[in-house]
């Protein structure tokens, strides 16, 4: 399973706290990581504030991963390559959309993802807990794999 | 806890399965019992087809529950109403939004919701795994009021 | 089959009869049983202002009749949930959207029909003769069933 | 002569204080019963949060009333029903528009009212004064009836 | 009664069988001609896929015919000209238009019709039957004409 | 107390008297006088067609006034500079927007007041009276003013 | 100089004459050549509903005409045929452009012309009148070629 | 007859001849009261930059003039309240709106006319030509007055 | 092979000579006819400024050609009813959308295309030189037939 | 050099200090003169609420400055005269736009300025430091006249 | 000459064949080496999932290409940084825009192309073959050069 | 403090020098150390093609600024990342928005700026010297820091 995380995310918990609360990135792959041991899964986690290495490790998660977990930040709402990304691994892996908050409470440019055709679920408002919460989803279809995955 | 579906969700399983799946409205409603039991949580479920009546039961969750989960089909995209009863019981009872798919990957008539900008958080696209991931969101709301929920 | 009729349609005969005509909504209901006795048929028609209820009859039509006849008033235009509901009993039962005026042509939120994506027909424009072309209509669709529903 | 109040008005005085007051419903309904006593008027008062049942009492005001004054609540904005039936009655029973706040000011989607163009006034802003003015306008067009009702 | 066929119509049966079904326009006019002798009428059918001649035969058809049934195809969303043809006879000769398919169902530049405010009906969905269907209506409005074409 | 008067208002009565009644501005400013004396109150009424004349007394009203109704006539719709003057007063002096009709009832072009976000109330539909019902809610507010404008 | 006009013109002092008045095209022909007789010009007049028949007139006019005038009734609002036409001719031709009415007063599909950016000026509202002022203005334009259509 | 230029057309000849033609506005007015000379009328010229002057003076055209030509200039596009003292005079004055350019060949913001619903016709596009035809068109209007303003 | 030119292309060579060049229509036809030969084809080359004639055209095609090459010129984006024409012929017939320059770059009516989505591939910008692009595409089409046109 | 103030700047000081802050317009324009004395320029200042008093300023500015400092206020978004005074002086006189917010950051009414097309140059957002800003600029751009005013 | 692949394109044939085809990256830049070599060109073919590496390798097209053939993929819709790229090196180096399928006929997100207005020409939908034509035009175009690349 | 340049103004002084000047981004970066040294400060210039960079070098410029100053060229009307980006400095370094031409005056692509809700202020359309200009500003706001920077 890979985590990716969106431009601007190394700051967590440093930028608009009463936004995006006070954990800390890292602390957050830690609580990933813990988390994840739980539930038999050992995720990677990567931050970029690129596009295009998002793009990268986007194709990449096709042969290294079962599930992606992605929260592309800013770019969700104007990136036409990353959703073309997402789309081009979903016959093998599902993406998961993630967010702290959530964009369509906010300013007008935030309320449409380019996202959301291509991926299979999304969580968001619940500051790090989506991610906790995109665990859960992430192992539900793992262990679903075996069963629905013919539909897809 | 309550959770309220609302219309046409009481055809869940039998209504087109290939985009919501083939479990019952009341198989769903007993896993959500089962598994909020194991958080400790006993959920008050009810369905209804009509816009009023849900507007009834989310005001009386102000008194009767910690935590609204509320799937409002297809009111989401198109109910002040039920957008002013949940920010009406906000201060005391957070809403979680659940979806089975992701409106904004439809068509463009769902691809607004009214209530994005009451509700804590929102979970779509997991089929009935959205409503189980909403009660683990819940139980955590339900954890972190002694800690956050002055700035409510 | 089934007949429904919206919101305000109770006031027919009394309400703006140089739109609507001097018809009443008994009158009209009498008629269309006399003539779908000559056609074979027997409907059930009913009137409600109410949203929920509209949905409920919608649903009920799933295993009470073979076609339904609706002319959903001013919730054609607004209401994402009357449309879920045709969209859920399409595969059994065809709908026939009616309309005494036509909508296009008054004012521009009526211009849009929600239900036109998941109706089989729509006559409007005749008054109340909409509801008799509306009944030759179901009459061919179910002659034609034995022949070529399969590819509904 | 009829007061509607449409949804979540019964939380008046509860809900969100700082928007709508501390008045409650109950307070509200003795204050325009002692203040239409003064003008010689009784006035009926009504809430619901549902749709159909306001659509209804709109109906049924066509021979209980000679005005109406009508908080549609959010339905005010989407409800081509509570339009229909208020344009219904109109040539019989003028309607005045009510609101505490001025839904102009507020969010995007409560800009704009589908009663606009079948009321005959509009008091908006006032906070309970708002149905208090009502009164009063209601009053004049009673008296003003014998004399300028014909080119209604 | 004349009937008007617009462009492409000639392709019947051959194209996109799929939704326009597989009757021939040759078999179409017969079974019109048939349909229209048992209730006493003789309709002349004529097909074009110009605009101009589209727009020449609906100005003649003011002293030719009772009734004018149109399909005009493609031209139904982007002429003017045709609009204005249909608006100039109006008060002559009513116009029925009829779609093979819902085209509001289809394509976002099928969604209006320029036609909606000058014709007296529409009929559309059905297949061929929806021009079976507007011979009836036809019928009924000449049958009509004597009691009502007053307020035309 | 300043009531303002904006474009074309000082043709009342003898224009369009079908919308705006047969009530000239001097016999509307006399009844003001008369009915403001009754409340206690001794209104100042101006009219000019002069965006700028309005802006200058507008600010005037600052130290002049404790309340202000304003019917701003077309320049509701288009005046930034005229929403800048409301605002700046609006701590110290709470305006009153009046209209003779319900401008979005009326064209598109009317549809939207710049005003609204920045006075305290709104009457419109009413004719002179909506004059006299906003005289009303001037004296309520002025009374208020000791309990509640704090919050301002 | 040749006058083209476009469809349904033909119907002229026959269709909707409250809206185009009382002369016929053949009049108002008649009074075109007499009139342009006066100021030493011999106008050739043509009708069409053909939009392409229309085209090769216009650029027939290339060669033939000093000046075009030109009613492109409803096909001013949709041909971008007709435009490219008309801005094929400009530099040598010059064309104005005439309505009976006001397009932009009535319905909005009529609001904007494809020829507005490529005529030399526009008449419109006059009735029969405008064809008239278009002569004078047609000879004027004549008459100053001479001295300034280099910066044409 | 009255006249009137609106904001900056007294720099007419020096400012963009390009775009307005070296004419002043001086040397304007001259030619429009000698060739009105010739048709017996004698029109009274004004300009100003400032709306509400403009709107002063429409309104005492009513009393002071048959015919009304008008170039707004700037105004034409955002005056509400310019729009609403021509239609205050429309049924004892018509007025002419002239360009000097075609104003929907330029920026988008100048495509819109508020005017188009309430003046008697329109040329533009011929420069100071633009005047001089409106004068015949308004000579044209007072001969017609006689006979047809009944039904203005 | 059919090559068709809409309307005004047969001024090409003599219209705006720096936007389309100097080859003439005969021209760019024999050029056409000697590039083809070159690749074993044999192109009819049709030109009309007429709608109908050109759907006429391409429903003959797909008797008469294995590909389509049509430059639609204004029809591109406006006409349905040539759409429709190229949809219908397209099982059988592919056809390739060629402009001489590229209309997204021009004003913004040019920007939308109604073949973009029926039409196998679009060549646009490079002059006369896009129909021998689209000739050699056409040569490589007909060869791929044997090959790739199942999944057409 | 001229600086103007537009509507409601004479409040500067005195109105919502947080967004404007606390320094008057005499303040205002005493720092000007000050700071413009050091740059060797001696700048008229000045103030009005009306919007033809500002085009005739920005008129006199053409024989009267070099630069013109234009703070248009809320005329910014909707004043077609001024920005054609604008335009008119722009070959001879320069203006620069100031603001003392960043009116994009605010309503969306107040997002687009029609001087942005017509101006030299933009400051926005400093407060008064935005005025002063723009005196240095309206210096540099004197000094480089005589360089490179040629391609104005 | 440059070739320029952009984002996900190194996917060619494993992503979405049914859309793009089953040829890889790798084989697809050798057949344009081959066909190039043929023409008497040796392509540099590049590929970056990254805007800013493409944005580099165009600024380098200045000088080190006499083409550039550009396929900027997701990017062609968003990316203005791309466009201003192109339009930098357009008077030394002009672009052809190449894409695999027709992006105009799917989703709405792709009709937009920021790169129309400053590429030469487009091909686009012929799959891999869009870019062996677009070497065609290249080569047409180098050889054009001498002749008429003065006024580009 | 940093002065950052976007994508393409490496370019600078070579590419479109009507628009941008002939200075070159060297020269521009010298001239900006020079002059600030001046005032005191010494400036960190860097130049990126790549939005991920720029976003990198804003976070940097956190704790290496007092003040950033930021020319995003095109990435200012697309990029969420670099608007939060600058969101998240903004407590502790402001950022001042920087363009050589007015964005609003060119293509329409280009007239929203995503930056302009979280920047201190915008200078645009002065060439290099609007960078000069930044300076000043950027040297009054490190002046200003000890008296007024609490309210930010």
């Amino acid at each position: 399973m890979t985590v990716l995380h969106g431009p601007n995310l190394n700051l967590l918990g440093t930028r608009e706290p009463h936004l995006y609360g006070s954990t800390t990135l890292a602390e957050l792959d830690e609580a990933l990581v813990r988390e994840a041991a739980v539930l038999g899964m050992a995720p990677t986690c990567r931050h970029s504030n690129h596009e295009g290495v998002l793009v990268d490790w986007i194709q990449a998660a096709r042969t290294e991963a079962e599930v992606l977990i992605l929260n592309a930040g800013g770019y969700t709402h104007t990136s036409v390559a990353l959703r073309d990304a997402v789309a081009a691994i979903a016959p093998a892996v599902p993406t998961i959309e993630v967010h702290l908050t959530i964009p369509e409470a906010r300013e007008p440019f935030r309320h449409g993802s380019l996202l959301a055709g291509v991926v299979r679920g999304r969580i968001e408002g619940f500051g790090v807990d989506s991610y906790l919460l995109a665990l859960r989803a992430a192992s539900a279809l793992i262990r679903a794999r075996g069963v629905d995955n013919r539909d897809q």
